[in-house]
């Protein structure tokens, strides 16, 4: 079916996924497939002018060689971005001066088509609901569980950004399993300070004293039956899915996803978080499904590409 | 100026409030003033087409001593509420028969007027966040702390409402205060086992050996000087404040509004609270301002007055 294919290659959107350390560029089709994409490392260090133009240049690119006119481009960014007025609001050292510029205003100046924008995290959780495992459901809490911890609620088309654009830290809520440890926020005892992928590391080494160099050595421990490792294993698991239960009261989803680089540990950590959270959840809420990512590193690109598609219609 | 009064007297909107003791109607202006009320006893054991007939006579006598036409009806009522099918989904025995009922079409047939239904939590949320301390603000999270513990966001003029209608018992996350001590939902440690105003009365209880009537009991107490009902009510306050913390960093909102039975333990109560809070909140958000609730019992029926004219917009 020819026509299939050209009419796909017409309706195509660009999607950038602008990371402290590199940038992709993607062409993606109204199915949610990507047709094309090129990657840059991200000029973090020189300023935020350089970061667009590489940005940009990327989108040139992948419109230079494609089979259609690109109609629209939706970016997901590191930094806490403003999709209502287009701004970076903040942002980490690793990309100097990103705070203070306008992101959206920024690339439709320099590409001509118009320009959607919202942060890497919500980006992350928009791709996931609208082209994961979620896919046609209305309301989904997207969890991701890596070097931090979020929870981030979509609703429709919609990522709940909040009112500072900050919403969806639910690494920073209290966890009775994180005792009174230093949180990377300044806080203690949160949920993040002891189930991310370096909390879950400290904490097998505070156990036993032996350092470890990342949490896939836990991982790799915990598989060869070291008792520590697994007990580790199985805090990591608890505490994430307690608070999932908890927010599933909260936010009474048609479904939970989680994903992230911790999930890697395996079925052990699934199993004793599949337990966790009907633990927690109310009667009426017990049946709420909580399944694996299955998108992987383009779902950001996949959830601006979604956005993209929002301002056109 | 009597132009603008006669304005205020045509544009009027009917509200209900279904309870399980007692129903209340009001006639609503557009500025959210009530202007009219009456009251009768929810005939809850009769079954679902009293406590209709009820509700619906109400409105008529309202609307038979009305200055001008009844535009719409707003219902907030007890039960798990279906906004968008207008069905009572499950309610407790306090109301026989009332799960199943389509609660929108039956007054809308009875009235004769555009009618929309919510859950009277939300509806309470909905009012507070449209017409007490918080109007003005898009984002606002409504903290309920009596009998049981909620928290509902809304967002405009729309409440979080879940994909079960169920969203917003923020009382069923897990708290390290409540420890494993168990819950009205069956579960155990979670945050209304600890702070609601049962749950400070009990644990009054367990500290001294002492019953005590009811929380304001304990109240008294601590207002004599009595130390463990001052630690106790520390304690539910710090438990609540901590909550609410890490709800800010998952729903970053304007503002957060404190209502319920439970504020009325005072200054002490609300001081432990204030300074749990920014005790978990990221620093970004530290500045969101946690106020106390205003309105008092009116909340739930200028909630449901807002939903009849967003029906009508």
């Amino acid at each position: 079916m020819p026509e299939v294919n050209t009419s796909d290659a017409v309706d195509l959107v660009a999607a950038l996924d602008i990371g402290g350390t590199k940038t992709t560029a993607a062409l993606v089709t109204a199915r949610g497939e990507v047709v094309d994409r090129c990657t840059a490392a991200t000029p973090g260090r020189t300023g935020a002018v350089a970061v667009l133009d590489t940005a940009a240049g990327l989108v040139e690119r992948l419109r230079a060689r494609a089979t259609g006119p690109v109609r629209a481009l939706g970016v997901g960014s590191a930094g806490v971005i403003d999709s209502r007025t287009g701004m970076v609001l903040s942002a980490t050292d690793v990309l100097t001066g990103w705070a203070g510029t306008d992101l959206r205003g920024g690339l439709r100046q320099r590409l001509g088509i118009p320009v959607a924008v919202l942060n890497d995290v919500h980006a992350h959780a928009l791709g996931e609901a609208r082209h994961g495992v979620a896919a046609g459901h209305e309301t989904v809490l997207h969890v991701a569980v890596g070097t931090g911890v979020g929870a981030s609620l979509v609703l429709g088309d919609t990522v709940l950004a909040g009112a500072h654009s900050a919403a969806g830290h639910a690494g920073h809520q209290p966890s009775a399993y994180a005792g009174s440890l230093p949180c990377t926020c300044g806080g203690r005892g949160h949920l993040e300070a002891i189930a991310a992928g370096p909390a879950l590391a400290a904490e097998y080494t505070r156990r036993t004293g032996r350092p470890v160099a990342d949490l896939r050595a836990v991982a790799a421990l915990a598989a060869d039956g070291d008792e520590p490792a697994r007990q580790v294993v199985d805090l990591g698991g608890t505490a994430v899915g307690s608070a999932i239960g908890g927010l599933v009261n909260v936010f009474d989803p048609d479904v939970v996803v989680v994903g992230g680089g911790v999930t890697g540990l395996g079925e052990r950590w699934w199993r004793v978080l599949r337990d966790a959270v009907p633990a927690e959840t109310l009667p009426s809420l017990a049946g709420v499904p909580v399944l694996a990512s299955t998108l992987g590193p383009d779902a950001p690109l996949l959830g601006a590409a979604s956005l993209a598609r929002k301002v056109l219609s």
